[in-house]
C-alpha cells in the first residue's frame, strides 16, 4: 500500500509540501476548512478596496487538479491520534503514514478575547471584507454625522500593530483618505481623516534592520500618518483605544480599529502536545526538532507559522517564505524516508524583506542590498505579482494595480456584508442628512 | 433656492436619472442602502463563480463624483411624507420638490416567505456569494458522503423559475458541472449531477417570442439540464422539492435550490400607497400615469422595476433598458417642468431581448431580428460589456469572461462567508472522507 501523507493546511506551507510531492510514491490528502489557498500578503489589499478576494484567492482543487497522487477534502481537524496514527475530522478520520502539520496561526488578542469585536484583525477573506466595510462605513457615517466630536471619532483610524501588515494597512488607509475619496464626499473631507499607528517596540518593523524601519516610518509620516511607537493597548471599548506610551496613560476617540499585532497558534498546536508531549513556545506555537518533526514522533512534521524552529539563535519568522521552503522540506524528508535515508536538518535561507508603504514607497532587504523608495517599490510588486500562484490571478491582480496606480482609484469599494445591513439600518443618532 | 430632487435608489433607473440631470439647475441627491450600483444582469456569473462581486458593482460616490449637482447617500428610506414633500430616513429626514422612486424588488416567494432559508433567490450580492458557496459546497459535501442516496441529492440541482435568470443560471450550473469542475475530485463525479429546471408556464422565457423560448430550451437539454414546464413548486423543504406537473405531484430530492422564479415590489410602495392613494398591481408595483408620475401628485415619479405602465397593451417588463430610459426619461420630465413645460407620456423603445445559456450559446432578439447561437452569444457579450458602468470593470470582465472562456475555468469558485463557517463544522452525518 502507498505511503499516505495527510496534509493539514493548504497556505503557502501545506501546498508547498503537497507540490512537492508530486513525484514521489505517496497519495497525498490535503485537508483544510476553506476550499482556497489565500495569498495573506496581499490581503491588506481587499481590506483596502484595491483587489477582489478571489484575486488573491485560488481553489485548492484547481491547484491540485493534474497531480494524480493528490487530493483534496474539504474539512476540520478536530483531533490527532498520534498512536494509531489517524487524524479525525468533524466526521469521519484519515490514516497516516507520514503527517504534515500547517495549520497556522490566528489573531492574538493578548488574553484580551474580547477585544476581537471592537477591533478586527486580518487573517482571513471575511475579515478583510469586514475590515473594509467598516472602513467605507466610517467616511458615510462621518458624512451624515451632525456632530463635530462624533465626525472626528469617525474619522480617527487606529492601526495596532507596526509590523508588515500594520505598515502596510496604514499606508492604504491614508492613501484611501487622503487621495481615493478625496472628491467623493460633500459634507465631510476625507482628507481630515486622522490615521494613527500603535506599535509596542521602540520601532515600526522592529524585525527588519533598523535603517529599513527609519525609512518606512519616515514614509508613513509623509503619507500623513502619526506613528507612535512605545504605545502598548491597555483598553478597547466600542468607539475608544486607551493606551500607554512611555509612562503616561493616553486615550483615543476612534471609530475604527484594526488589529495587526499579534498572533498566536491554532488549536491544533494544543492538540497535538496533548497527543504527543509535544514542547510548545509562548505563542502556543510547536517547538521542533532541526528536522521539523516533533520529538519522538517522526512521522509528524510542522510547517509554517505553527512551527517554531531556531536558526542563528532566534526563531524563525511567521512569514510565507519560510512556510515554502519548510514545505518543500517536509516533501525532502517524506522522499528521503521512502530510500530509507534521513536528510539533514532544515536550513532556511533567508532572501529578504519587504514592505509597502504606498504609491511608490517601500523598503527591501533582498539580494544582500538594502534600498528604500521607487525601486523597493517595483521590488515588491514584482516578488508579489510572481508568487502568487495562479497566472490568471497574477493577470488580474496586474490590471487592477495598472488601473488603480493610473487613475488613483481602488477597484473594490463594496461595503457588503452583515455590517452593510445593520450599520444603514440603525444608523448613528446624531445624523442629518 | 435650487430644485431639490430626491433620487431613491441607485440601480440602473435611479442612476440614469441621477446623470441625465447633470446640466439641470437642480441639487441631486441619490439615496441608497448600498454604497454601490449592481450591474444585475451578470449576478449569475458571480453566483456561478465565474466574477467577482466587484467586477460587477461601481461605487455610486465615484460614479458621480464629477457631478457637482449631485450626492450621495448612504441611508434607508423608512418613510414619504407627500404632503409635506419629505422622505424619511432612519435618522433624518431629506425635503424635496422632486422625488424619483426607483427602489426596485426583491424576491416573491408566492406568500412562502419561510422558504427563502430554503431556495435563496438572487437579487444581492450576498445572494449571489451565498448561492455560489452553496453550489460549491454541494459538490464537497457529495466528495464525503458515504451513502448514495444523499450523493445523488447532493448532485441534484433544482432551478426554480424560467425566465432569463433561471435560463442562464441553469446553464452556468450545467458547465460548471460537465465542465469546469469535471476533474477536481476524486470521491464524486462532478458529471453525474443533475440540474433541473421547473417553469410554471408552458415554455421557458415565457415574455420571448416562441422561436427563441424553443431555441433555449434546446440548448439547455443539449447542455444536460432537464427542463419541466407547467411545473408548478408546491413545496420546499431542506433536501427537497414537491411540485405539480400537469395533474401529477411529483417529489425531487435536491440538496441545493435557486429560486428565480418571482418578484415583488419593494415595500416602499405600499408606503407611497398608502401616503399618496396611488394604485398598486398583483405584485405590488404602483401604477403610475403614462408619463410616470403618481395619480394627483406630479412631483412624485416611479421609474424602474417599481413602476408598472402599459404601454401596447401590456405592463414593460422589469428589465434594465425600461428602467434606463425611464431614469432619463425623469431627467426631462424635471427639466421640461422647471421650464413651464409639460412633456408627453414616456413611450419605451425596445431594442430586444437576450439570453445566454452558455458558452457560444445564447438568443437574441434584437435590431429586428431574431438569430441564436454562436452569433446571439457574441451580441449578448458585447451589450452586457458595453452596459458595464465602470470602464475599469469592463476591462476586467473582458480579462476574465476572455481567461474562462480559454480555459475552461471560472474565477472565482471561493465558499466565503457563513455558510462555509457552519457547513464544515457539522459536516454531514454519513460523510467518510
Amino acid at each position: 500500500m502507498a505511503h499516505r501523507v495527510v496534509i493539514v493546511g493548504g497556505g503557502f506551507g501545506g501546498l508547498a509540501a503537497a507540490r512537492a510531492l508530486r513525484r514521489a510514491r505517496v497519495e497525498v490528502t490535503l485537508v483544510d476548512r476553506r476550499n482556497f489557498h489565500l495569498f495573506q500578503p496581499l490581503l491588506y489589499q481587499v481590506a483596502t478596496g484595491s483587489l477582489s478576494p478571489a484575486n488573491i484567492a485560488a481553489p485548492l482543487r484547481a491547484l491540485l487538479r493534474k497531480q494524480r497522487n493528490a487530493r483534496v477534502l474539504l474539512g476540520d481537524v478536530r483531533e490527532i491520534d498520534a498512536n494509531r496514527r489517524r487524524v479525525l475530522l468533524a466526521n469521519g478520520e484519515l490514516p497516516y503514514d507520514t503527517l504534515v502539520v500547517a495549520a497556522g496561526v490566528s489573531h492574538h488578542y493578548f488574553g484580551h478575547d474580547e477585544w476581537a469585536a471592537f477591533a478586527p484583525g486580518l487573517k482571513t477573506i471575511e475579515d478583510a471584507t469586514e475590515i473594509r466595510s467598516r472602513i467605507l462605513l466610517a467616511f458615510e457615517r462621518a458624512e451624515r454625522s451632525g456632530d463635530d466630536a462624533q465626525r472626528r471619532a469617525l474619522l480617527t483610524f487606529v492601526v495596532v500593530g507596526g509590523g508588515p501588515t500594520g505598515v502596510e494597512l496604514a499606508g492604504a488607509l491614508a492613501e484611501i483618505a487622503r487621495v481615493t475619496l478625496r472628491d467623493d464626499f460633500r459634507a465631510a473631507d476625507p482628507t481630515d481623516a486622522r490615521i494613527v499607528m500603535l506599535e509596542a517596540a521602540q520601532r515600526v518593523l522592529p524585525s527588519y534592520p533598523p535603517d529599513l524601519s527609519r525609512a518606512a516610518e519616515a514614509s508613513l509620516r509623509r503619507l500623513g500618518v502619526e506613528v507612535r511607537t512605545g504605545a502598548l493597548v491597555t483598553a478597547l471599548t466600542p468607539g475608544a483605544v486607551e493606551f500607554r506610551e512611555g509612562v503616561g496613560a493616553q486615550s483615543l476617540a476612534a471609530e475604527t480599529v484594526l488589529w495587526a499585532a499579534g498572533v498566536k497558534a491554532s488549536p491544533l498546536a494544543q492538540e497535538l502536545a496533548g497527543a504527543t508531549g509535544a514542547p510548545l513556545d509562548r505563542a502556543g506555537r510547536v517547538r521542533v526538532r532541526p528536522d521539523l518533526t516533533v520529538p519522538g514522533h517522526p512521522e509528524i512534521v510542522v510547517i509554517g507559522d505553527l512551527a517554531c524552529v531556531e536558526q542563528s539563535g532566534a526563531p524563525l519568522p511567521g512569514v510565507a517564505p519560510v512556510a515554502m521552503q519548510q514545505g518543500a522540506f517536509a516533501a525532502r524528508l517524506v522522499r528521503a524516508r521512502l530510500r530509507g535515508r534521513t536528510p539533514g536538518p532544515f536550513i532556511y535561507r533567508d532572501r529578504g524583506n519587504l514592505a509597502t508603504i504606498g504609491r511608490n514607497a517601500a523598503v527591501a532587504d533582498v539580494f544582500g542590498l538594502r534600498f528604500t523608495g521607487y525601486l523597493a517599490w517595483l521590488v515588491w510588486l514584482f516578488v508579489h505579482l510572481m508568487n502568487i500562484v495562479e497566472f490568471r490571478n497574477r493577470l488580474l491582480v496586474l490590471v487592477q494595480w495598472a488601473w488603480n496606480y493610473w487613475t488613483f482609484d481602488r477597484s473594490a469599494r463594496l461595503i457588503t456584508g452583515e455590517t452593510a445591513a445593520s450599520a444603514v439600518i440603525d444608523g448613528d443618532r446624531t445624523g442629518r442628512p
